[in-house]
């Protein structure tokens, strides 16, 4: 079990605990050579140097392992790094210490996820999904994938939380407008991220993938819609361009890299699905990060251009009771 | 009752039916003056022109009346205008000649607005609800107000089915997203656009008012608020802050003239149902006015920069009934 | 054949030629119904009207056929127009007479097709080449093909000229930036456009298929890519992402609807190459089209944001000869 | 009398003087928990930590109150910040140890208000001027009133400083353009900021208030500007849409938060005033702060993108004494 | 004496009067070949026609020409056009028939630039300006240039008007900030436009010369400025970059042509002025041309993205005489 | 020799080398004065700063020349400085030790120079390249001169190395592309850049000269094309015109500082050659600076936005050889 996390590591300090080795590099200086490593865990990343290199240390050391390092806390130009006396490959050790884990078990998704697909009744578009979601590999992959790497839903569990919540924000949108299908804007909210299975490596940290960076989400979740097409012969032409339409133009415009802008109804609320989740999500990530009682605004947030009111939280429980 | 509408206008022809005045002015040519006309109805603008100018003529011209007018349809620089023999205000017409009607009566408007108001149940919200929509000419105004002057909810009656679907989506939200507050969001929903009851003249035409140009819908609904809560002397302060933040922001960025960015979940949340009921009646509108059957395509839409799908529309149906 | 070209149209002289039918509709007017009608051949659009109008005869207008139409031209709203009283389908027409002819033999670019694909030496890249190229229909699609509807290479046999273009650019590149992989690059050029194939249909006037539009021509080259890669057990990861990456970010950057931008100097250089060739095509059409002696400057180019300089041409020619 | 200021705090030394609480904080750590605090003074901010804390010690920190502070400076993470080990409230202090003040007295400013109020004939706007700045309260809040945060103008008297210079050019501008009502833009130069009084809170350093980012500096000051004239019954409305319209629009565009555009000239050339005197005051700080005798550049500065040029200053004054 | 200006042209008149020749095509159609005329005098442009074209009448057409036409008024396409019968160089005709001449006659333009430059006291500076504009030839350019085509200024005489409208806000900026040299200021504005003396050609209407839009106007004048220093040994380095950096930046960002964005204080409010002046007058334009008692918003106008308040004019003067 | 490098600097150590010295600023602190300064040499830049100040020690220190530095290597603030014990001016030093030199000889440059100027065969190019290149002065400042201060070509011989890259591109594109004029933008490739050679200093380290910031180097290279051509009477107007277009142009578009943008196919074709050398310069940079085996991806890089792959560089050689 793990019990030093790299975000209480203070200077000065021994250190034995597990991490995971996220970069490893060997470099010359004045006195001979030296590894330079990144570590990890599920709290952050800390920079570790090994003084004394030799290709033997080297080739021990593989980045997306987990190893037990022994060392001790030091400063170098201002941040704090583990100067590490041993590191060797960790026995066992709890994922979880890794990796996020999102407020929802692997089980309760996958029932949502049940449900969800059961509420489309066109057969068509059932058969589409049961095609994708009933390949047990890809079903367990989608349950325990991410929805990023920093922004939202950044944790295992969150592809199938934010896929579920998008699907239930479309259910929503046909009800209240009729020139909406439903079963399409279900399936196409179902399949939108589906590409972020095989976006992200989930081996100890969240990195992108090779094809995740060069190929993208929305074509690599366009492909495995084709690949499930491919085996049903008897699928409508019009449909097919319907669903891969909504995923292919599910982040609205050319300027955030959809190959195509939404030219549908269905599409367009998508869309606006999406963007609402995902907005909400990143809120409650910023307010679990910075709220404690009494501060009512959060820092300056880059990716929004604006500070966060928190507010007074009295007000609304209050009033709801009334 | 008016029988030919401008739409339907050919050269040639005779034409003595009522319209109503958008502009009028007086030029200079070889043999005299003329007097220029702009006529509408709810069809259409065209161009009119009374040759015999002269000052008595043109007193009993006044923008915003409506008059019988008589004369024949010609052709002047490829556009159709009417040479104006005699145009006398008109006794008596049908205000709907004039101005399009939405699908909803007033009445079941009414009927919404007022459950839409007692769903609010904090009583601080509630209150500002009750002294602006209680308000019976206040009332009226919004339930007879239009939403744009073209783009979506372009008739009588759509001001209030516009505020009540983004409501309606509100509501949804506030089920689904714990930590938004319903009764802010709601209320927030039933204000957003109120300025626009003083942004636009309805007098025979659609137009904008001097106040709804140089002061903007956002302002002068804030301006509602401000005068409202000044008769509540009890309402708290925060609360002030939040509803008021909710209009002012409801655009969603400075570039779309919100004079702040939404800092509040509700806010993101309110500007997003703005957007998808805006977006989906635009489509409507599209829709109704170029599709016919086989057509698959609508023209290129320029606020959208692209193509609107119409697609196959056998689909839908068929299957939801499986 | 054909004498009578669009272009030449003069209101009031009789017309009795063919023309592809390229939009027909039924409209109501005050006698009853007409049928309106746009035509079309190689040299522009002209609208049409047929004013006694019939299911009978409604029956047999077909979009995307060629009539024969006699009629009289006429002017409306200040456009031209045929009156139209008899079109019938046209019992046999010359094809090049309604889809413009690129300067190059269908021929000439076959035989440069397969030197290009011959170029290239890496057993994998030139595998897939064939697999693609070695499909007849598929060839012939491509060989037949348009770059575009307007702006460049808007002709039969435009797709294989502007491609063989790109492809030169690129082993020139390649020669001069030894960095570069010579086989990847043209690899990659080939296959950067094959998209278009799909996303064009030809009968009788250019235009959109449903899939060029709601899928995009990127995504379907892709997916032709994918299609033939299936077939190639062999072909290594690395080389199918880097080829694929190549296609899916030729545009450049996400505002022009590439999925992902260059992340590699093949394709950067291949953005480049076809930035410069359509840059250059687009300018040889506007010379084409505007360019006579004594006229210096071009219209304002509305795409390009600017007047282009035709200058005074003696000066070249006779430089060179030195 | 403050001796230590923050700015002159170096790694080793005692510090035993006062400053101000920005920011308190209870943290966790491996021993225990410790107190975070931020402190500053008009020369800038700086960390403080307090490692025996205790909840007693908590309650006696106030955001904004001033402190006797003793303790040593330390580094940590490689930023200076104060270990301390006794925090009292202070028994006095001088507030301008806390907040810059600008070059000129409140005497000076108040006098070039009333003279510029003075130099307004027309009747109403005259009337509006009274009523806003004969409150004795708003006068002393707008004389004290600062410009801005950090950009220009950001001291006690910045906001009055600015307005007059911005009034100054407009009176300068109706003097040039007789187009230009003097009266109206002079006024609305004057009430152009007013919002600011409200949009800043000035205990012991420059912060937004919750009010000034909810609602913004422009909408404050337009419900400042209505509600004084809710008290005045005999007010033009023509003239009364015009001083708002100036207002709500001086930013110039909906990009930089304005909710109008300018539609009058008088907007356009109040616009314009405010971008001069602001972009001139960035340019007076940045001097102040890096030019010493041989610098010639500026560093460079983000928010304008570029360097800015000091030259050789001789050239000038001699000059100028020919 | 021009009696019928373009724009009072009425088809079915006969028209016999002097026009500029504005462009001149020899073009076929079905019975042979006709010339295709733009004609144009200071009221606008109409196209023209000569049915019975011959290469002798060809010959003695030339662009930019007076001529004396003969024909009737007809309408084609929707659009007015002259059918020519007759057209031969006018013997005599006056300039301000073609041209449009501004408020100021070219004496009190002259007197006021005599002024300006006398109101520079650096004697580097002053020996620049009268290096230039003491050149009899260059000075008569100037004092007849034009500020534009047809944004402001653009008449004869316009270049000066608001060359030295832009000197008097530069000088009163100088006198409200000391920061500012203004002898330096003053030179700037008085040179910043003079390249726009060579970038257009006014023989009978206003065009683009080709160095106006190949080299543009600013490097133009910046030529101008380097072959005058060139004939100045003595002129400072440090004021000649100062000079020029004025002209060279004074679009304000590189959007706007700018090779380089104002690095000094003065180069920052000589945009500003230039930006003031130039607003101004295409206000003045647009009232000028579409103001009539009663109205009170002008049309559209696309390159400021708004419409334009004219307002109730009465207000203004009655209260200035209080 | 130098020994050691600014980049292998290590806190602790004692250094005892030769610096150039690039700031220098004497500031006060609480025991008195002490001098700042800043060192670099080809490796990167240190703070350092001499504690004991005096004006003597203050005097013998001036920017740009080369110091020998006896001193300690410390930390401050988390970076890395010298303190200083001694700086004297270094009596020799080798100055590729100060300014990086790349990898094409001062010969070799010289060379392929010739041969470009002897390429061009048009009489009138060839005389104004040879009026330019054949200046012995200039011509060496050329051939040592830089590209840039960072991002591509960032040493000596970077000018004359990139210039002849995109001479050679010019060349393929003329060779391809028939309707360029080979001679004309083969010319204007050699001259695109030459500003450059006035636009950097070069004193031991790259900086910015008054006038590469002030007026730009596209305008100081039309400066030496236009005196250039005041020795060349007979050179054609039209000419003349083109070679300063492609010149002023070849940045692209305004918003890269552009002051015309390119209105010529050779304007657009150089504009494009200079794009592609200067990215695949950029990455060959980056690729050198971080690639390593097993590095499959680059840092971010802000300014392209975006990662950058190294891939598998094994199938590249390999396939090549079959």
């Amino acid at each position: 079990m793990k019990s030093t996390f790299v975000a209480d590591l203070t200077a000065g300090d021994a250190v034995d605990d597990i991490f995971a080795l996220r970069k490893v590099e060997l470099r010359e200086y004045q006195n001979g050579k030296m590894i330079s490593l990144e570590l990890g865990d599920r709290s952050g990343r800390v920079k570790g140097v090994i003084w004394s290199a030799s290709s033997e240390i080297l080739k021990t050391l593989e980045v997306g392992l987990v190893y037990r390092v022994k060392g001790t806390i030091t400063t170098y130009k201002g941040e704090t790094q583990i100067t590490v006396e041993r590191a060797v490959p960790a026995k066992s050790f709890d994922p979880r210490d890794f990796l996020p884990v999102g407020p929802f078990s692997r089980e309760e998704l996958d029932c949502r996820l049940s449900d969800t697909i059961n509420s489309v009744v066109d057969r068509d578009y059932r058969g589409l999904l049961d095609a994708i979601f009933g390949d047990a590999k890809f079903r367990e992959g989608f349950l325990a994938g991410v929805g990023g790497k920093l922004w939202h839903h950044n944790y295992i569990g969150g592809l199938a939380e934010h896929t579920l919540s998008v699907c239930d924000l479309c259910r929503d949108f046909a009800a209240r407008y009729k020139e909406l299908d439903r079963n399409l804007i279900v399936s196409g909210a179902l399949l939108h991220d589906i590409g972020k299975v095989e976006s992200y490596s989930l081996e100890n940290f969240i990195d992108y993938t090779d094809s995740g960076r060069l190929i993208g989400h929305i074509v690599i979740g366009d492909e495995i819609i084709k690949a499930a097409l491919a085996c049903l012969p008897e699928f409508p032409a019009g449909k097919s361009l319907k669903i891969r339409h909504l995923v292919l133009s599910h982040q609205g415009s050319p300027e955030q890299s959809s190959p195509v802008s939404p030219m549908m109804g269905e599409g367009m609320a998508l869309y606006i699905a999406d963007l609402l989740d995902s907005k909400l999500a990143a809120l409650r990530r910023i307010r679990q990060k910075e709220y404690r009682p009494g501060v009512r605004w959060s820092s300056y947030i880059n990716l929004l251009e604006r500070h966060i009111y928190f507010g007074d939280d009295g007000d609304k429980g209050e009033k709801e009771n009334l």
